[in-house]
């Protein structure tokens, strides 16, 4: 049985802004409703890697992934013509993202739109049924409040642009059947739209996450990146220093600091370079924080099969640390 | 801006049975929300002639026709191995149909589902954006007591089986590339989910209608089917006897009676044996009760180029009534 109107869902319709406060109430309201995750960025920014291990580990029963990319108003041919890149809300259908994405938060089930990356055609759709937790992840999952109020947590992925423009084009030429020049040409023509539309979202994540070496040393080559984790306090965050001792510095640290928009921050670091045993011990001290009967997850921190970062493993803890508070 | 849930839509789902009742409710309230009206019945009943006329006639910027035999779940390819034909609600996506009729009801764009019916693929889904009417035909359009909640008016076409299967024979020979044996034996391996899901919506339409050849006369051929159309007292109907004189006997005469289920219903009879000036006449009657500025549709009646049928045209004339003064 599904049931999306009511007389209240009618008068949202007719006062402007209500909508998004009318859906945090539902949210809030008692009644078992999946945990929705956020993960938004850029093209390339590495939000597939993150939900990817952060999926795994929570299990194919429990989470249900969603790309929102594939609600594209236009397949890859008819963009030819148009003046906008995919990363412009009037390419893609944002009323019916924001609407499936109600449907989610709210345990409905929906039959989602499907572009096929590898030759650019929209096809036939899919049926996705929420689960006990939900992880967005796209291009413009924050664009509006109406889609933000549907989240539990919020993540954008924030690499600096250089490592970006990389990734895409190791990407893009590996998999999706294009050649370095184009995708830097791509990457150009759609500068002007990203500024305007993606990383406007930063603003709104609760969690900002940035992969990057760090600056003042001089790791050698093969040195997994180091990520830095802004904890905006628009949510409660697990408290971290009382999970590790001081021998974990190494590994990680915290900082209170400001945001670049001003706004006060807590900064945690998770070092790339440090010893790899020290961030396992760490991992697991998160771990037992969590209180769960089985062993830390191995899909945690693998970035394709045979490679790990620890960072990486660090941060999906610490979202999957949210995701299981989120339930209680 | 699309709104779907609430914290009374909330409540809604965890009360089996409400649903079809806030439905109700919600398009019972105050606001601008379109008529619905469904078109049900069996495979080549004539839904489409029905519904496209209608649909003329009210102008393509105020009328949207959908059809949800496109909710299919599964393509031709994969139903081969299948034990239930499309008929099954199994075979089709009904929770995402409600879903998608109750959006509509509310007056909320749908991403629609494509089935491609001359190939049996399912292809890219379209943007549906409910206008001032929504003509809803299919299948199973009545299945649930949810789906029944989204309408104002509801249809269940229901031609004798004899007069269906030569209709569905020279459609799909014609359009859906089959042989006559092959439709033969699909209408009989279809027969008793036909039974079991399509016919018994018949006892939940408002009107239930029927063209067919009057049985007692021996009209020649080139005579246009006559209709019976069954009115329930479920909506109210418009007082034909009081828009026409007795010389309009012979294209039109309503009679009390029962239903075959022994409910109360009158009976309206349209004479495909008339003469078709008369015919107009109470064409031309009932739409100028409808006091409306333009002149009648050349649409309504017409089965294909040049060819046209009174009853089908008055048909569409009662239920384009209907349909405006659902507006009010």
């Amino acid at each position: 049985m599904v049931a999306v109107a009511s007389a209240s869902a009618m008068e949202m319709m007719e006062e402007p802004g209500v909508p998004d406060k009318l859906m945090r109430m539902s949210r809030a309201s008692s009644g078992q409703r999946p945990v929705m995750l956020a993960i938004a960025g850029d093209s390339a920014a590495g939000k597939t890697t993150l939900s990817h291990g952060l999926a795994q580990a929570l299990g194919e029963d429990r989470a249900t992934s969603v790309c929102v990319d594939d609600y594209h108003r236009y397949d890859r041919q008819e963009r030819k013509g148009l003046s906008f890149t995919p990363l412009h809300p009037d390419c893609n259908y944002i009323a019916i993202m924001e609407q499936h994405l109600q449907l989610l938060a709210t345990g409905q089930p929906i039959l989602k739109p499907v572009y096929d990356h590898s030759d650019g055609s929209l096809t036939r759709p899919e049926l996705i049924e929420p689960r006990e937790f939900v992880i967005i992840e796209g291009l413009l999952p924050l664009h509006s409040k109406l889609s933000r109020a549907c989240f539990d947590v919020t993540v954008y992925l924030d690499p600096p642009e250089e490592i970006r423009r990389e990734w895409k084009i190791s990407r893009d030429t590996g998999k999706r059947g294009y050649d370095a020049e184009q995708v830097l040409a791509e990457l150009d023509r759609r500068e002007p739209e990203s500024e305007a539309f993606i990383r406007p979202q930063r603003a709104h994540a609760d969690i900002v996450v940035r992969f990057a070496p760090v600056p003042e040393r001089n790791d050698p080559p093969g040195t997994p990146l180091s990520a830095e984790l802004l904890l905006r306090p628009t949510i409660p965050h697990i408290d971290i220093a009382a999970q590790i001792g001081d021998d974990d510095l190494r590994a990680v640290h915290c900082k209170l600091g400001r945001d670049s928009d001003g706004r006060p921050v807590d900064a945690l670091h998770v070092h790339g370079h440090a010893p790899k045993e020290e961030s396992r011990l760490v991992e697991k001290a998160i771990w037992s924080g969590l209180q769960r009967d089985e062993p830390l997850p191995e899909s945690l921190g693998e970035l394709e099969p045979g490679v790990r970062s620890e960072p990486v493993a660090l941060t999906q803890l610490l979202l999957l640390a949210h995701l299981l508070a989120a339930v209680n």
